[in-house]
């Protein structure tokens, strides 16, 4: 496997737009990708009870599991907007079939934004020809910009594997740069290939990658009303029936793409200054090291430490200590970096001049053994820093 | 029941005192509550799996319900300090009953700051005569302050109440200001009173209170490692085995002490600018009305929303979604103080003037109402600031 350059119109037959059509006062807002053929598709959703009206659109699109474009704003999330919320995500959708010559259900839809607030359906009627006319191969980038919010950069990714001789590809563009938690938490992610796959192998695939990275970063612990991820795969590549050792193969490209996207997102977290890694060892089970790791990436008291580069390790004990039951304060031990301050629940002399350095770092690892079993679970967040205050007060 | 002066000394027979001994830099950091007779006493303590060394002292102390003196330390948290930690914690309570003449068991101990560093037990020592002499029925302030750690005002509070025909008297302090979550969450809270009254009832009483007050505040859902609410009642007021009803006055009255500490906490939270009520009505039963609405008090978008005052209220709606897996958005209203901005889970068009004077104010008030049932819960919190990251990346 290689990283290739072109993002989400890298493998065969996909062409991309991204264009502004007045949701927004400025910046792209509209975005479009397209399969020349029709494509195997599948996603996932945010878990949260409240789900914005382009994920029902779209869920009800994805039924037989077949798609060949997606239509995408951003500045607006159709959310809490009712019954004309969901007419609106349907006749979003529809212009985009129209312009495209697609029947409806084969147009899903995705929406990122403000909440509560109808969608200026006109603007984007009015500028879906334009769209249309912009799809290219060289306008993946486009529509990764066209759907970022807060984001500050956009993102995307392409790779390139091997399936048997055939050349097989792989393209991601994500948005998401607040309300970032697993189960597809403010996020939106598009991912393309040419691999001829089925349609459960295309699933079990996205489901694994996702839970390998989506599901492991964290900002803040909200998880939004809005986001998914959505995969198509067309079958240009032209590969033969994958084997379980090529499924094995598409698999680890697919978890890496998914996470370089989900890393890229909290690289580009509101207000962040430092990448951080939680890792969690010697769990009892997988469930304690991921709630155990979570509490700890999400504890304003341990981020704001993190971002006044201040090495206070207390506030991580007092994050494991609540985070289960399970917990035993005598067998706890905690690594920041490379250095251990707590060993079987008693902080050690440490060099202090070497914490600080720890700290000053950009990217941070914290390391908890719970001493309880064998098993472990690593998330990835940032730090809160005033910045993060200074957006979310104001967006 | 009526609101009077004197804090914690107000009750008969208290004395407290509080004075600087070199723990913290500056100001005062040890304090110490003394009854002149034996009292019923007991606890709650924190939920945190990690439980500093006071903690287990003091607990043990408890055993009997009785107690007669309180030493406090701010400054120092004595938590992951191991065996050492547990000797100073012991060592610390016998010196303050040497200095009062009193048996080791009587004397419970407290402490509250920085975890991991061992207490600087001959500051304590040394002191622990002064600390003695400086008791007085003017120095429950004192003691307040004492206990203070990024607290900006020490908080007491105490109330009068007539049993039969007798004056019972309740006192209290507090200290907190951030790590502040139900399950005795990093505060420090010491009532005192002079009712008779039975260790069983005395119980009960605390448990009661502190579930209406303690254990609805919430700043950022961290809950520390040292914290825990004592109640000594001394029995001088001299009034008589308390009936049902006179119980139900004295749960009043003490509701009414614990809950004026619990709001003094969240308005003196670290950089809070506004205080928050966060109603839950109709819901299905009180722990998933508590559940909701803690995720919405902790959401740092809603949080920080607030400190913009900015009424995005599609926060609030996202914080619900993901907070428990029965909400319905079919059913699910929300107002912002009188305003209804989400009903039957659409967005109704409202005066943005109104809902932003509503943000001005610095008190606000976010209703849920979920239409599950008939249980409701509320619970305090603050907004998050700036202010708050600075405190928190420099503390």
């Amino acid at each position: 496997m290689k990283i290739i350059q072109g993002g989400i119109t890298a493998p065969k037959g996909y062409l991309a737009s991204g264009i502004h059509c007045g949701i927004k006062y400025k910046n792209k807002d509209l975005a479009l990708i397209y399969s020349k053929v029709p494509a195997i598709a599948c996603g996932l959703f945010t878990q949260n009870k409240l789900q914005a009206a382009p994920l029902k659109i779209t869920k009800a699109h994805l039924k037989n599991n077949k798609a060949q474009a997606v239509v995408i704003n951003s500045g607006n999330a159709n959310c809490c907007t009712g019954i004309g919320g969901i007419k609106d995500a349907q006749a979003m959708s529809l212009a985009a079939a129209k312009g495209l010559g697609l029947r409806l259900s084969e147009v899903l839809v995705a929406s990122t934004g403000i909440i509560g607030k109808r969608l200026p359906l006109l603007k984007i009627k009015n500028k879906i020809g334009l769209l249309v006319n912009r799809l290219s191969l060289r306008a993946g980038l486009a529509a990764a910009q066209a759907i970022m919010t807060t984001d500050t950069r956009p993102k995307q990714i392409s790779v390139e594997l091997l399936i048997g001789k055939t050349k097989v590809k792989i393209g991601g563009i994500a948005k998401g740069a607040g309300m970032i938690h697993p189960q597809m938490a403010t996020m939106l992610g598009f991912i393309t290939s040419d691999a001829a796959i089925s349609k459960a192998n295309l699933k079990k695939a996205l489901k694994e990658a996702a839970d390998n990275s989506f599901n492991l970063i964290t900002v803040e612990g909200d998880t939004s009303t809005n986001d998914m991820v959505l995969i198509l795969a067309n079958g240009l590549a032209g590969n033969k029936s994958m084997s379980a050792q090529e499924l094995r193969l598409f698999q680890k490209a697919l978890n890496f793409v998914c996470l370089a996207l989900a890393k890229m997102i909290i690289q580009d977290a509101e207000g962040a200054t430092k990448f951080v890694e939680v890792c969690v060892e010697q769990a009892g089970n997988i469930a304690q090291a991921k709630r155990i790791a979570f509490k700890v990436a999400n504890s304003p008291l341990v981020k704001t430490a993190i971002y006044g580069e201040n090495p206070n390790w207390g506030r991580i004990a007092a994050s494991v200590g609540m985070a289960d039951k399970g917990v035993e304060q005598r067998l706890l031990s905690i690594h920041l970096g490379k250095i251990r301050v707590l060993a079987k629940g008693t902080a050690l002399k440490t060099n202090q001049q070497g914490l600080k350095k720890v700290f000053k770092d950009n990217q941070i690892q914290i390391k908890i053994a719970l001493g309880l079993g064998k098993y472990a679970a690593k998330v990835f967040t940032c730090d809160l820093s005033n910045e993060y205050v200074r957006i979310n007060a104001e967006y």
